[in-house]
């Protein structure tokens, strides 16, 4: 047995400027004959809204100024109404003011109320219940919900990018609030519309304007550049496209990405009504690897497309971080070309822009103003979070600073930054320690973006800085420590040899002479010994090779390698070796099939021999 | 403070027919004295309902026929109704029809109305709220919510499986239909009802006939067994079962698979009303190894209990799809077997059916019926998809090409499927790279499934043909530049001999000397290098071993090396050796202990010199 | 258009005894005049409530004694009340009973009534409507739904730990019950108060008093220790802060968490309304090294910092069962020392006390007690798992056995432990059957938690004796059979010398000369294969060393080694080799950097051959 439910027949009183937007078939109004034909009488609902009640359906006989109940039967495609006498028994008047047109903003005021609103979809959602379109104006997104028959597609002839007018009642659910739309229409004027959207959002989308953190004219020249990035991901933000991060998982792709990644939150919930938001719209996604393998790009392709399918979301923007100017990008980069991903990359590794630039949206690389990697991302990208949300500035002043020791910039800028964090209050001891600690934590988190805990590490939207303190503290001893116990192995095993152009050489095998599997990875560990060698040599030239069964990575002092060009010549020269790698001037690795190790490292070692001495040419800071 | 309510009783009049399902205890009826004793009077509240009202319940005092209102407080165990008099002074009269019995179907007409509904408990799920259960009948399913106390699982008598009565008000819930409790009841004549509703959903299961895609005499005797499981799937998704769809994941087992779950999931669709049905009911698992490992079925059964626990579902049914028909697929068989799931096999590896079919439902395998790996199992599948779904066909011409392209199938019929697939608008270069992009793609996305992207690169779902197209090329164009990568570097590390039975056998030392980690995989590199041979030696027999530290794969053309029987050999004559393997007559892959590889090397040469030479016998489209 | 609403105003009147709890600015009451002023005229509500109507606000003139109807206009930082009047044309009177103050477990009885409840705040979860509040008293939870703005954060002033008096209606959500708040407030003796729920508390959280199942004095010294362990757990639970249980995935590590978690889950059930909430409050995370990672602690952390801050959840206690006693867990456990996270250890391996203590809350280890690793982990969380809930005595009687023949205990209770298992219908061969099967399932699940099937395999909480007898012979065979077959690869490997001091020397190459990545691991293949060893030397000293390029798993029977000794020696003596490890006397492991493999060796040897003999010293059971 159901619950008791009293069933009242409610009258609708129009108010006179009500129109077609306030009526429904089924309902109840209040009407004054203001005709009589032989085939019945015509009614006034409001000013704007009257009608036939055909002798048929008229239950008494009426002049001209008499009031009756009728029924609205009908609503023919030329807008004419037609309505059946009703004389409940029981009743109430309920008087109906016209629907507003509202903006998403004033939602608030008018719960309960039948409003009209005009705006573009933004998202298409099927529930078990309902459908629910996203439907944003210049100010804000609604969300619109449309009932078919449950947990099927409500108004099927609508979709993502059309422009609507959307007539309901602002209810509130789950405490939130939408609109039960009631109907819903195309617009007229769409494309004015749209461009009138457009145009506000483009103009909401514009980036703060900001002064640089230090004053540094290499960098001003990559600011504008910036500023069209900022106004990318501030406008994807407003257009609802989600927004995928990846950036190297490293001390300084993790100085890019987390100012950018808090600063884009704050956007999201400046703009949201929805507390969550920003889970959906943004993620940070970190890769081990230099560049965006296929494997990721596979992974990252299949969720954007499941979240298309199962969440009616737009297809992602992806803003790649201290990665992404390389040709190795290329592959995944068509990948998602093929479903018109738009991609952003802010990088400092050596840029192959012929190969990238035709692929992406915008490409931002210091060697494209001719500067290079000294610049590194996390710089470039602190102004752009800045630029996203200018309020930040006061938490990001050290951010440069770990970015640029992270990477052992030896930019001219340095000296600024490290006083700027000073003036913060991190000295350099400090900022050091930070970097450390991130990479360490970088290290171990492996997949995991490690939110809150590496907002912790790097003091960025921290609440805690005694636990910011003690964690770097922690983490930084932790990976000194690690590197110590690394050195202690690998030192002894260190070969030694002295080449023709007077460098000294040193190999060490980072697969038999060194843990495995933990913190310093080969890189870092091979790092670690040049360091040492550098310092022992006091400012001779250095090249130091940690090699594993199929890879070597590379570092010198003093010596000019030219990596790049190492590895496409060996990669030609012999090519049954599988000769792949890269990096800068004095900072790479190369890759190899492990059966031809001995081949590639004799050729190697013999180039080297013959490469120039450039005191300048550093990897380490002195 | 509350937000203000007005309380009205109510005072329900049931109609002449009603009966107990249509009243409660607690609630007020109007009543007609039918009888005036001693002790009260009888009164009428519908043709079969009447009760006492003892006198001193009574506030008046009434003759037969006089008109007065009830509460109902007792019904007795005999079906005794027993009243008190009311004198409310407000209230309203509800008319009462008597709750309808009900089919699946008439959900939609009953909004609001109690009814009553016959059927068999197919899922139990306790929410926070209320615990739903999921009836079905022999037309559909019904969700029915029972409420007990938040989060106490109600009506703990019954359970999955049980025939009930459910009488209650159909509601709806988060927009859809639910059928809300008032009572749950044991139906009399359970097992009649059981029997019914079981033959009712047999014939639905029934698969569709159709006609096979080609004229193919192999296929023929292969497809009453494929029938045989077109009607399990289809009553596994009728009973509610989740299936589980384990497929190898190479170019033919995505090419069994992704039809056969579009199939399924369009049956799903048509048969239930939760849009998300499939989501539970259906989920598509790629295995990298050729057979069901324990660790894999170890975590599938670890899901299937969790589901069960968390989410009251049926413990599945697994589908093995390219996988399943060997000796090393039973110890997981015989794992899921201690929970009595269900397992079905189609595949078309060599079958060890006396190890293999005790333990499955059914197996369907070309083996079986004289055939062999040529019938693949995507050709049957795809067969198999149209049983259950035959508006698909148009969708699927092209599958069983592509599949057979991919598993190198010199079927008699490929002719036939490849020029269907051209009346489909894809010619053979269109197909071999769409199975090349299949098998590409599967080699990236590893363990994810890759929904939606894999259907439009197999154009199979797919909504967009050009995304299609772009796609296939851009996959295949990749898939092919790896593998000239990969042969430059493996093509001159190749040791070649010839045997006494002059084949030619070439070795490659598929970790040593070529990419590792890295498209394509040590057993697809060693197909390329021995496609390169075979085209050298222009039709004399050349065999091919690609090796490990501890594994070797092996292709033949020409020369009838019998792995299996050779892998079974090596196995007893060297037991230290740990040799295991399995395949064809000329493709396979053997396992072995690393330190023992000189030993089986040697006795494996020694077998391929005195293997026959057969020129029949190919590994290779030519 | 809006749904068809009536609309009739409530007028409230209030019962004598009401207080300002039970009026709400906007609403209407009855009110009677108790004074005439110049400017107007004061009203009474009730016994405690009356304030002023302006002349202003008076719509007609009222004596001494008259009623009137009031809307509430203001209530001022004095608590003084100013109403207007108001002549609602049609309305019903509702009467209002003073808002009960209510405990946790008077939910039931007050739904639809205004409440006020006190109590501690416990969590504070955002949804995308309204804000929830936990809030506890002495007796239970209750969710509080406050409401500001759709997603916006209500009552930001308050925070978890606050006290707080809610006042506002008990609902019915989703089916289950909250207090949907009117007003939030501080108590103004909110430390009493915290006092007094804590002490409540306490005492709820006292453990149960329980006799060991056996009696075994070395146990008893430890009981007191586990009792505070059990108290803390309980505390934890009422506290709702969420408890991560890390053990180790083997045999022991399995019976030490299972039975817990069963425990836990049950004392959860019977504290919480929610029925999910065990799904938040545990987690059993199984590590596969023999300490906390810093890896798993990572993510661990990682996840926890989620939850906090997605979930509002208080950071987790860490339990760490059969895991967590040595020094090399430090590392993990200072990183949850920056977040203030709790961890208790039960454990009962060698432990260091002196680096573990000043990190974790409680220490249980029998060597603390001067007993040792004999004592496992299982026998000590079976009798933990018993003081937090008596009930699963019966259950859990074959577990100590289990766990002892798992670790290969030889303790004196082994005995009393085997018959208390016999009792229970377990001999002991099914006892050593169970092992194996947890053992082997554990290899597979890998990081899977595995619920329900290890459930099901060690028959706690398993409700199908007979799946469990099925499961635990199926498996136990598999693993049987696997380490055959390893035997059979490795023992023909084996290479043997005699030492200087008598005892046999087994090397065995578990890389080259085992099956790898499958069952049984290297450990434990060393282990059989010592095993086999011990058996044929008939009691002779034997000593067996499994290796792989950079790890030695080493087993003594009759040799004194002393590995934790031999460890430390050779890493000071080798610094070059990286030596680490650990272990007891008899059973151990070593790692090292590969390319120091043969002088590690030698080293290991010639400590081997100098080691005393001692014919106690047993790693294997005879």
């Amino acid at each position: 047995m159901p619950p008791s439910r009293v069933s009242i027949t409610i009258v609708y009183d129009l108010a006179p400027n009500c129109t077609m937007d306030d009526v429904e078939i089924g309902e109840h109004y209040h009407a004054t004959v203001n005709g009589v034909v032989d085939y019945g009488v015509f009614v006034d609902l409001s000013d704007n809204l009257s009608g036939l009640v055909h002798e048929s359906k008229l239950l008494d006989e009426y002049e001209y100024g008499d009031s009756l109940i009728v029924e609205l039967d009908e609503i023919l495609d030329n807008g004419d109404l037609s309505f059946s006498e009703a004389q409940p028994t029981e009743y109430r008047t309920d008087v109906v003011e016209p629907g507003q047109l509202i903006t998403a903003t004033d939602l608030d005021n008018n719960i309960g109320d039948p409003v009209h609103f005009v705006g573009e979809v933004i998202q298409i959602r099927q529930t078990s219940g309902p459908t629910i379109f996203q439907v944003r104006d210049e100010v804000g997104v609604v969300p619109c919900a449309g009932f078919e028959e449950a947990g099927v597609r409500a108004y099927p002839e609508y979709e993502i990018g059309d422009i609507v007018r959307v007539s309901g009642t602002v209810e509130q659910h789950d405490g939130g609030k939408q609109l039960e739309i009631d109907q819903l229409e195309p617009v007229p004027n769409a494309e004015e519309m749209r461009t009138q959207i457009s145009e506000s959002l483009d103009a909401v989308a514009e980036p703060n304007e900001i002064e640089p953190l230090v004053d540094w004219p290499e960098l001003d020249t990559i600011l504008s550049d910036l500023s069209d990035v900022a106004k990318t991901l501030r406008r994807a933000v407003l257009d609802g496209r989600p927004i995928r991060i990846r950036h190297h998982a490293d001390g300084d792709g993790m100085c890019a990405s987390i100012p950018l990644q808090l600063a884009l939150e704050r956007f999201i919930e400046e703009r949201y009504e929805t507390p969550e938001a920003s889970e959906y719209l943004l993620r940070r996604l970190p890769s081990k690897a230099p560049f965006y393998e296929m494997e990721d790009v596979t992974r990252d392709l299949n969720h954007s497309l499941s979240d298309r399918d199962r969440h009616g979301q737009k297809l992602p923007l992806f803003l790649m971080l201290d990665n992404g100017s390389t040709e190795e990008d290329t592959p995944a980069y068509r990948t998602l070309a093929e479903y018109d991903i738009p991609i952003v990359v802010v990088d400092h590794h050596h840029p192959d822009p012929e190969a990238v630039e035709p692929l992406v949206t915008q490409h931002v690389n210091p060697y494209l103003h001719g500067e290079d990697y000294r610049v590194t991302t996390g710089m470039m990208s602190t102004e752009l979070a800045r630029m996203i949300d200018p309020d930040l500035t006061t938490d990001l002043k050290h951010v440069p600073a770990v970015a640029g020791l992270c990477d052992r910039s030896r930019a001219d800028a340095m000296d600024a930054y490290l006083s700027l964090a000073s003036d913060a209050g991190y000295d350099e001891s400090d900022i050091e320690d930070i970097g450390e600690a991130l990479d360490y934590a970088a290290f171990w988190l492996r997949y995991d973006d490690g939110n809150s805990f590496v907002n912790d590490v790097l003091d960025v939207g921290c609440d805690d800085s005694d636990r910011h303190a003690e964690l770097v503290s922690f983490l930084a001893d932790r990976a000194e420590r690690d590197r110590n116990r690394q050195l202690d192995v690998t030192l002894s095993h260190t070969d030694h040899e002295q080449l023709d152009n007077g460098a000294h050489l040193y190999r060490i095998d980072v697969e038999r002479h060194a843990h495995r599997f933990t913190y310093p990875a080969p890189g870092k560990t091979t790092g670690a010994v040049h360091d040492e060698m550098v310092t022992k040599h006091d400012g001779d030239p250095v090249i130091t090779i940690g090699y594993g069964p199929d890879f070597a990575v590379l570092r010198s002092d003093g010596v000019r390698l030219d990596i790049p060009e190492m590895v496409s010549s060996l990669a030609d020269e012999y090519p049954e070796a599988g000769v792949s790698g890269g990096g800068h001037l004095v900072v790479g690795s190369i890759k190899f099939v492990s059966g031809q190790r001995q081949t590639v490292f004799d050729a190697l070692v013999e180039k080297m021999a013959d490469a120039d001495i450039d005191e300048q040419l550093r990897s380490t800071l002195l």
